[in-house]
């Protein structure tokens, strides 16, 4: 990775070199060898999987062994201080395949302490509205409520406080200080907080009274939390949790860092159509040549342009349909803005069918919520 | 005070200076004049006043008057480890006056969650056994149950964690190093706990929806974390609690350090009267001489001696009999023997009752521990 780049669960900066940070996590590539295994559960590899985008893993292996015993459950999470975009659902909606294909219980941590505690400008109050607000999102993406239990840090303080201070005991304060770079300015909450994230991954064993097995999808950034998890798990006496990690969604304006809440261009789940257009129009960096003629003699770049990035990664999952506007982009055939209108298409017809969903959500919210 | 000696709330060692001490925490004494105003709101001096055995506090001026506006209540705690001895009912007994006189709520915090983080050979398990143990005799001190609200840290989280967390967002790790010596290797649960311990001086306030202020009695080793305490809770909107502070009841070897509940010699709440004259008997720092014959002509020094301090402190209220003592025991009158009986006598007597109202707490813990 280049000295610039940073990943942390708190900061994703600059070009990210992917084969790099699984050497230096200390990653397994997702092999084709994988690939099969979950075939051979699933009955089809989701387009995340075929193109790479859930690229790297922990013990997936041991995840899949312990399914075909019926011991396994899913762990994800959401951080609640803004609104939720689609580098958010692109996890999300990977993981409710996952759910569904696997028809396995998912616990949804929402880690408002840790919202509260980073950001200095941002009230409890705000965090608890984020968190509702999030709430509708993630309900919308389509998890069964049946299976999904969402957690929630403060109002579940309960029942992970007396967990998290299992895992605190174990861990000092120079193992959080390599781990995500805390200093001697970094205040209490944040420090205990790395704590507090690997409850949810044996949690589910506490309250089922049984050995369970965990898998985590994520994105690359949260790695270190799980490390450390890792780590300490199998001294308390529980599996360590297995994981797969996803590439970061870019952000707009190019492949540098992630898609974030807290900046102006993202592209969010609440969303206009008018501000989908507008955003892709005005921000979505190209890979095509400075003048029409000039891209139609020498074409356009997919593997720069976030609009086919945002195609290839989330809004179109046909491979033929997808090869067949990388040629074309490639060649000339089709311009940018031909292409970012059928990303807008894309992405406001994915929109639409949310935002229903995400109406009828509030009646859904008491389900979703877990409760002993 | 001199190198060797060392105040902190995890160790009390060597031979304290108090008035250094004072100095040092940046304490007021407690003085003629703040007794009177105590006096005149309890209509009497309990000894441990008029003795000076609370000799130091912080802003207890304030918390009087708040207590003519009736605003204010009490908050108190114990660390779940280890037996309960006569060094917490010392504390204690002076806590219950308070309530009683004052007419006050009191918040009794059970931090077994700190209990758990410091002692790498105790178990989560081990903690709760002790703490249930610790109730019994808290509850057989005679606190008033209508008014007594007993918060476990890992019991109460749903209602503290949030609260802990607003605290630690405003402490960093330099603040803590300095305050509890922590280093690099002090595990993430006990960084976080002075977050924890701040929140029963506030709570009442979140419960009640009132500006309230608080007065926390305790031995003196426990400033530190309401030093901290004290500079958060305005910033968050609070009062800055008010404390008075003891003296530490020696342990039965002599005037070093505190009575602990990890050490052998000590005088147990459970223990029966055969345990205790054997422990003064064998124990009991005597301030006598070598022989009796010596001890007649030179006479003893009641300032050294252990049974003579713990008269003072705990179990002889009356100050002309104690002034008898202390003047027979210097003239040579009475031996060391004579009076490490009459100690046994009035422990004995003490615990007789204690251990009484004990076998009665079972049924009242459900009346002491805080529901919503």
């Amino acid at each position: 990775m280049k000295k610039e780049s940073k990943v942390t669960p708190w900061e994703v900066s600059g070009k990210v070199d992917y084969q790099r940070l699984i050497k230096e996590f200390g990653l397994s590539k997702i092999d084709e060898k994988l690939l099969k295994k979950i075939e051979k559960c699933t009955g089809e590899l989701h387009f995340m999987l075929r193109r790479g985008l859930f690229f790297a893993h922990r013990d997936l292996d041991f995840a899949l062994e312990q399914y075909e015993k019926k011991n396994l459950f899913l762990y994800t999470g959401c951080g609640p201080s803004g609104p939720i975009h689609i580098g958010h659902a692109f996890i999300w909606e990977f993981v409710r395949w996952l759910q569904e294909k696997f028809d396995l219980d998912l616990w949804f941590q929402f880690t408002d302490d840790e919202k509260f505690l980073l950001n200095k400008d941002k009230s409890y109050k705000e965090i608890q509205e984020w968190m509702y607000e999030n709430m509708l999102d993630i309900i919308a993406i389509g998890f069964n409520p049946k299976k999904t239990h969402f957690l929630i840090d403060t109002k579940h303080a309960g029942l992970m406080y007396p967990e998290a201070i299992k895992v605190a005991k174990k861990i000092n304060f120079s193992m959080v200080k390599s781990s995500f770079g805390f200093t001697n300015q970094t205040n209490l909450g944040m420090i205990f907080f790395t704590s507090v994230q690997a409850v949810p991954a044996f949690l589910p064993c506490v309250i089922k009274k049984k050995k369970l097995a965990c898998l985590i999808p994520h994105a690359v950034d949260q790695d270190p939390h799980f490390r450390l998890t890792r780590d300490i798990l199998p001294k308390l006496g529980y599996y360590k949790p297995s994981s797969i990690q996803a590439l970061f969604l870019p952000p707009l304006t190019g492949s540098e860092g992630k898609m974030s809440s807290s900046k102006d261009m993202n592209l969010l789940m609440t969303d206009s159509p008018k501000e989908i257009e507008r955003k892709i129009k005005k921000y979505a960096f190209s890979g095509g040549q400075k003048t029409i003629e000039e891209h139609r003699k020498k074409g356009g770049n997919p593997d720069i342009d976030v609009s086919y990035q945002y195609l290839k990664m989330f809004f179109e999952p046909d491979d033929d349909k997808l090869k067949q506007i990388y040629e074309d982009y490639k060649s000339g055939k089709i311009t940018t803005s031909e292409l970012k209108d059928y990303l807008i298409k894309k992405i406001n017809a994915y929109l639409k069918k949310h935002q229903e969903r995400r109406k009828e959500a509030k009646k859904l919210i008491d389900k979703f919520i877990f409760s002993e």
